[in-house]
């Protein structure tokens, strides 16, 4: 029998999907577990992006343009212009979801054994995304007590070797909130032309910011035109996850012309996904407003909660829809099996994200979980309070 | 400025894409121009497959599983009990595509500097995917003059190295249009087993074989259950390419766990693609009558008037819906693009693919060009007026 890859032997297995066996094993056993722990929101997709699909009129449904279809991405700049950001279709290379995007974005631009610099907790598919590229992860630690700042710049100088090609930063961040200011970025940026990196800024979450910060793109980062390629979604911003429409933008014309030969072998991204993130954009205002109320109230609920639960401590995310806490706990993956295998109340337990998942480093996130808050305010306030009783009585408890 | 990946600049730019520019120039100049270039066919999609997405009743366009819709996955297992195929639904991965599929079976089973047999000409995009996953494609040539059957088996034992983990096939193939035999596959089977090597299979055009011939697929190749990995796709079968569903299938338990993995790293493939391909396996058997019926047709048209012309020559395809044709020309590259750079006959010119963009020998098929009898009889009809008149006249005619 030949054998598999050995790229397919380092590739990992999600943090989140190997708890999926024991969440079905709970429910075959009548407990209700609530899912926090997947960025799956329960929000309705807009009618208008829905309905764009159902009145769909055409005969045949084609291959489109492999960076997309042209009127879709001309409309993208007008999405783009009313966040601040300028550019043009040319600038655009619509993918099959961020994931495929940040795939295009490291396979233009990074070959094997380069490294790309990302500060832990990270998302963890990144790891899974530069495996698959063959580049190496060098994290660098950012740290609960602070929210998961940006580490100082001298963490960064420690990392960077002569394979350093790149930094990935997710902002807000998943899995922390954390929303990195244009102050952090500047720095960044200063580091960037100093060693003449990519910047590569998954910005997926731009639209969930709040208590009034604001969200500052790499994109407007004077003078690094040719180091910045955005990563984009709308899964999160129409919680239309399903459409597996994103982007790579970048106004370096080069990385464009090569991402295009990848985007061009994959032929195009998904038709009916780009019809519907097409209608999408004309979501009207009140949609956001709503969403953004009810995701606020969420935020507090989790934040509030976690941090009235004795031996707890989460920083105040000011964006995304996750935050990472810290718990009285040994062994965040113990933990999150325990709760799925011997623990209930009143009927119900709580799926959450071991944090070891999204750090790179080894023991780091041991006594950390993420929490989505992805559930409507009602059972998002029960799954804390479950999460409480479990602490009182979980034997791992610190 | 940072410099872009030694693997992006290994990309080759499609074949068929350089062209566009010039069709573009010539559909400016108002000149008719007959797209024999692309797989992209004009036959309808199914109408219940596209009711199936008019009529998406969600309020939420989720995640899919990430081998893809369950309901789907047993329907496609129902698809394949037709044509002779038994699996279950943990032997797909559903992909985005075939593209997808193909870059799964590669990155799960090659790693950096490994090699895949390909008997050239073959699908130019194989190149980008294995570019892609760092591996090295060994081409065994096929000749015009027995129409591009299988090389001998010592073809395939001369390209074996101790590098060499796998033989791609597309059965029926683009781009000549040759159905392999089951004799064919058989010796292949032999290949395979002496030398522990994975079989991928690229079965897209099924459906698509003439003149009563039948189609065998590699799953039914006893005793290669862990060796053989089928890629297909909607696209051709239901005229779907927007629709970007294909499917990795395999029995090899390890190959498919390992697939997984990729799988979930890019989370899911497109939720209203996977509703409108589970649909469109109750297509009526009427739909496809009617398609053959209508290929059939144009492949006699292409094979009879390419047949015709003096100094060209075209082997009668048994499947799919291209054709390898030799012309007498100096260079293809140049002729095709003479085509739509200096040529029109009555306000009509022909785009078609250069074929050495098929081949990874270099200067194999400067005489040989592939067409795509994807137009309507009449549409074909005068394309293939209009290329034997330019053939007259061409300065390069040989």
């Amino acid at each position: 029998m030949p054998q598999i890859s050995q790229k397919g032997q380092m590739m990992p297995e999600s943090p989140i999907r190997k708890l999926v066996p024991f969440a079905d094993a709970a429910k075959a056993r009548g407990i209700k577990v609530y899912h926090l722990n997947i960025g799956q929101p329960d929000i309705e997709t807009p009618e208008i992006a829905l309905n764009a699909v159902r009145n769909f009129s055409g005969n045949v449904v084609e291959y489109s343009h492999s960076a997309g279809i042209l009127s879709y991405r001309k409309k993208l700049c007008s999405y783009y212009e009313t966040v601040g950001i300028n550019i043009t279709p040319d600038d655009i290379i619509v993918g099959t979801g961020a994931s495929e995007a940040i795939l295009f974005a490291m396979q233009s631009t990074m070959d094997e054994g380069d490294e790309i610099i990302i500060p832990e907790p990270f998302y963890a598919n990144y790891n899974g995304f530069a495996i698959n590229s063959g580049i190496k992860v060098v994290p660098i630690p950012s740290f609960i007590e602070d929210g998961f700042a940006l580490p100082p710049i001298a963490e960064f100088e420690k990392a960077i070797t002569n394979k350093t090609k790149a930094i990935l930063l997710c902002n807000p961040n998943n899995p922390t909130g954390y929303l990195y200011s244009r102050e952090e970025l500047e720095v960044v940026k200063e580091i960037v032309l100093k060693h003449d990196l990519f910047l590569i800024s998954d910005e997926v979450y731009r639209e969930f910011v709040y208590d009034g910060h604001e969200h500052f793109s790499v994109m407007n980062l004077d003078g690094l035109e040719n180091h910045v390629i955005l990563i984009d979604s709308v899964s999160k911003r129409y919680s239309a996850c399903g459409f597996r429409i994103g982007a790579m933008i970048s106004r370096n014309k080069e990385v464009m012309s090569t991402a295009m030969k990848f985007a061009q072998a994959r032929l195009s991204p998904p038709t009916f996904g780009q019809i519907a993130a097409e209608a999408a954009i004309d979501t009207a205002e009140s949609y956001f407003v709503k969403v953004m109320d009810e995701y606020l109230q969420r935020r507090n609920i989790v934040y509030q909660k976690i941090n009235a639960i004795e031996g707890a401590f989460c920083p105040n995310p000011k964006g995304a829809f996750y935050a990472v806490a810290r718990l009285p706990i040994d062994n965040s993956d113990k933990f999150c099996r325990w709760m799925l295998e011997e623990f209930e109340f009143e009927g119900a337990t709580v799926m959450m994200a071991p944090a070891t998942g999204f750090y790179a480093t080894k023991g780091r996130g041991m006594d950390e979980v993420r929490i989505s808050y992805v559930l409507n305010v009602n059972d998002l306030s029960k799954s804390m309070d479950v999460l409480k009783e479990a602490l009182k009585v979980y034997p791992g408890r610190k």
